[in-house]
């Protein structure tokens, strides 16, 4: 006997993106102009699978163990609507199997990170499509440009993390509610092996909020170890440098609904902090650090009309350099990215939404940051941000989306 | 609440595949005999898949949304029922996403492309096990030599197109259906990129047909830009040839129910059409045209028979080379197929069915083309076709199947 | 209209994994001591999937054909729990189509082997998680080693089979129960390419068996080609060493439920047979054959306590070389293994339930062999077994489960 629900989201779209940007065949250190810099744009048209709610299918169930407790499961693939791809090849979108209760709930297996609810649930975009959060699109950029990552996906510990065991407070609490994760980084320690195990892959962090009526809050912290090696001998000496990297993403997010619109911001911080020790005369040196920051803000509204719904928000995310590490003569590196993003839902009913989006992004100093540089307004990366171009420093990109969603 | 269906077919086979050829050791271009030619035979028995209908597994679910407007989805995903390869990894089958009403439907996703349904729906054996439509395999064929493909299938635009936007007529036209689709070809357009962005992979066509009592016709078309592309220098100069390869197929499918049996039936072209440009001395030069043709047609019949059904069908492909680019000296390449095909079906109930197949096919000159070189009678390409084995001359091969398909 | 059902089990534990062993710089076939021998632990903290019952998702459906013949199938899919890979990408755990009645039932696909049943009926663990029957761990590495694998899973022939045929005896016997598989080698015979086709990836067997209140006995036999092979010039002239490699599985298992408490175990022997026939003067000579052994034993118990069940079990597996081949000086390579077993199992419900397990594993001059060496108890090979760390001979290894497993 099965006791099973299936559900899932079928949305395509027609979408359009383009970028600019200028073409410098000079070495990103240096800023010499080019003899005859010119202007690049890259466009593309496509179908694209998600503009509203991500495509997926899940499955997820829950038993009344009796006495108040439960046992639950929630298995979620995302699929590629425009061409098929990728099916229920996997469950990374989510895994996850709980024993829940007076004491609140028990989680254990794949999920989201504390830390990247505030980035979706106060975006009136929900963190999809051209318009998604600008904070969401750098915070991915940083875990997939520095991060730990993983085989399942190159943003891990930025809004999902393998591994973990969450535990979630009782929704009883008066509006109160919260959570905390922590996720095995799982390297191997070898008695043999000085500096092992690493911590590389860890995540532990935490939620907590409050939600009364028109208004909801909540505040979020958490920490990913990006990197964490030690070099050796082929013998297992310790030899070269000891490097660390750790993400640390703490972040704010409100809403209050009046009633004739929502409004709703966040507040973000991630420093991608490195320390660096390397033996001289096999004594450990001092440590060199560097505390890098990525401040980011986003304020958005959503007003009801009749079905339908307007959205709206603009974003900035800036790079705030340690000038500590910079050797003189180095560029300016505090790169900046802004976005406005503006979009209407039509619903035809309370699963099925025509929806139609359109975003701008402004990026400055782009190219001296790769998690900047990555910012784009939907679409492929190589076209809207310039990642894969080398040489092209972004300036703008823009994108819309029209298209149905169709939720089962 | 989840409101969607799941479907599928399961269905295997102990079949057995055998093809013969005679090795030849001189280059393709040349007709000089071998010193000591000799034929060689291959042959495998194998459990297989989807000898009757192919093994599958499908979600699919509609909305109703008033007013006479519906939403609806198909996710479908084909497996491998002989080694449990596949599973729902994809859902390359058909991955859409619709609404219709009284305007028909408008479809989004991955989808059949319009000219494949004449070579499904007119042949008696339903285009799949060793009886397939000739005028598929060889269709399919031309797709992985020459066409776009895609990382997804090697036949894409064949069979079936991702990224497709489609049309269909509303049913209530008095036995009059059609439909139209477009493909996007979704490459990028960059500023400073001559000939950016190309056409390849694009996909548009149609079908439109009448169908009333016993009575089912339809004729369709369909162009499929298999390749495009210009030649440019490191600086981005167009130095090179402008070479294009468009795919345009037309066929016509029809069948006429007399009750104890119904004959059908399929015509078709497949013209393959290059252009080649290439710049002399800075400035293009005169377009270099090839206009081959592949003409096919097929003639099958059901017979119920009881409980059962029984089937047969004669098919041919000719080849049509465009003699005014050969070079004199070259080999006759007017390869062409003969295939004939019979096969029964006992059905136990609506869902559950057992069948026999068996076919044959000649193969004349097959090895100087490799759309018509791989005409196999079902199994791996490397055993019937001879595609895989360079210096083998294809000349004939056959197959059964002796399976179960059940479907759920 | 759907018949199908979806069952599935998500099962996610703590798991410590740790592995004793003593590190030789000498090669293998030397018994020379270091100069400097000392012992390396490896040990690695996971979250890990199906510690109690392997996770997985599946679909599976009967429809009755009147006069007792019924047609189903069944399509089973693992997945990680702990990571989301691997959601429905495969059928491999199962993917069956079948014919059943009167006579029995008719089978075809990816199925288990009729030899794996004894080591998971009758292992108190249900041959998963850091428990699991030794026997099964041994009999899997030798598949993976040695065994003709396959692309779908290395064990494969061990465990589970493609493309075969199963017959199972219908189940009013009165207590007496049986089945046989035939599974295809699917390899091509080229009439021009002598020792084609070959035999590889071929398995047979059988099960029969009595159960009737509270015992249960069966007996089993299976022969996998793990290799079958002929070296040929370019030109397809026998010229090399025929190569056959089989193994041969027997195992018997027996269960008796006192009530309050169950014993069971298992006594098995694989025998691995290599056959070498090299060419002298053109002339076949003599055949080189080695026939070793790996002899295995199991006792187990379980204990109903309250909602609860106590599980314990030890076994042991043994290499017996045959001597006959070889060289004197070769160090000892009867490599053997021990393991001790326990578990608790709590059942919230029929479907929930919290565990623990702990094991410790004993090996004997595992260095000598790597189905041995592979032994772990539980984990990742690389940190239990040592399989992946050459140098390391395995001393011991344990490990422990302490998780949740609902099914649905």
């Amino acid at each position: 006997q099965s006791s099973l629900t299936l559900f899932g989201v079928a949305d395509a779209a027609v979408s359009y993106y383009s970028a600019k940007g200028v073409y410098y065949a000079t070495p990103v250190g240096s800023r010499a102009p080019l003899a005859t810099p010119f202007e690049v744009e890259r466009s593309l048209t496509a179908l694209s699978s998600g503009g509203n709610a991500s495509s997926r299918m899940g499955f997820r169930g829950s038993e009344d163990l009796g006495g108040g407790l439960a046992a639950s499961f929630w298995l979620e693939s995302g699929f590629n609507q425009d061409t098929g791809a990728n099916g229920i090849a996997t469950f990374v979108r989510r895994s996850t199997v709980s024993l829940s209760g007076g004491f609140g709930e028990l989680r254990l297996g794949r999920d989201y990170v504390p830390t990247y609810w505030n980035e979706s649930v106060f975006d009136p975009m929900g963190a999809v499509g051209v318009g998604e959060n600008l904070i969401k699109t750098v915070s991915g950029n940083i875990a997939t440009v520095r991060g730990p990552g993983s085989l399942i996906a190159p943003t891990d510990n930025a809004i999902r993390a393998s591994n973990s065991i969450g535990y979630f407070l009782p929704r009883n609490l008066g509006g109160f509610f919260g959570q905390v994760m922590y996720a095995l980084p799982e390297n191997v320690d070898s008695s043999n092996v000085p500096g092992s195990s690493t911590k590389k892959g860890r995540y532990y962090g935490g939620r907590f909020g409050y939600a009364s009526g028109p208004f909801d809050a909540a505040i979020a912290y958490g920490e990913s170890t990006a990197a964490d090696t030690t070099t050796l001998t082929a013998a297992g000496v310790v030899t070269g440098a000891r490097f660390s990297d750790k993400l640390r993403t703490i972040n704010l997010g409100a809403s209050y609904d009046f009633g004739i619109l929502k409004l709703m911001g966040e507040l973000s911080q991630v420093r991608d902090s490195t320390s660096t020790v390397t033996p001289v005369r096999g004594v450990a040196g001092p440590a060199i650090k560097e505390n890098d920051k990525y401040n980011g803000a986003m304020l958005g509204m959503t007003i009801p009309v009749g079905v339908g719904m307007i959205k709206a928000s603009v974003a900035r995310v800036k790079f705030d350099n340690d000038l500590g590490v910079v050797l003189p003569g180095t560029p300016d590196r505090d790169a900046s990215a802004r976005k406005l993003a503006l979009g209407y839902v039509h619903n035809l009913s309370k699963r099925t939404a025509l929806y139609a989006s359109v975003a701008h992004v402004r990026v400055k100093d782009g190219q001296n940051n790769p998690a900047i540089m990555g910012v784009y307004a939907g679409g492929l990366a190589n076209v809207a941000g310039g990642t894969a171009t080398s040489g092209i420093a972004p300036r703008s990109a823009r994108g819309y989306d029209l298209g149905i969603r169709h939720s089962f």
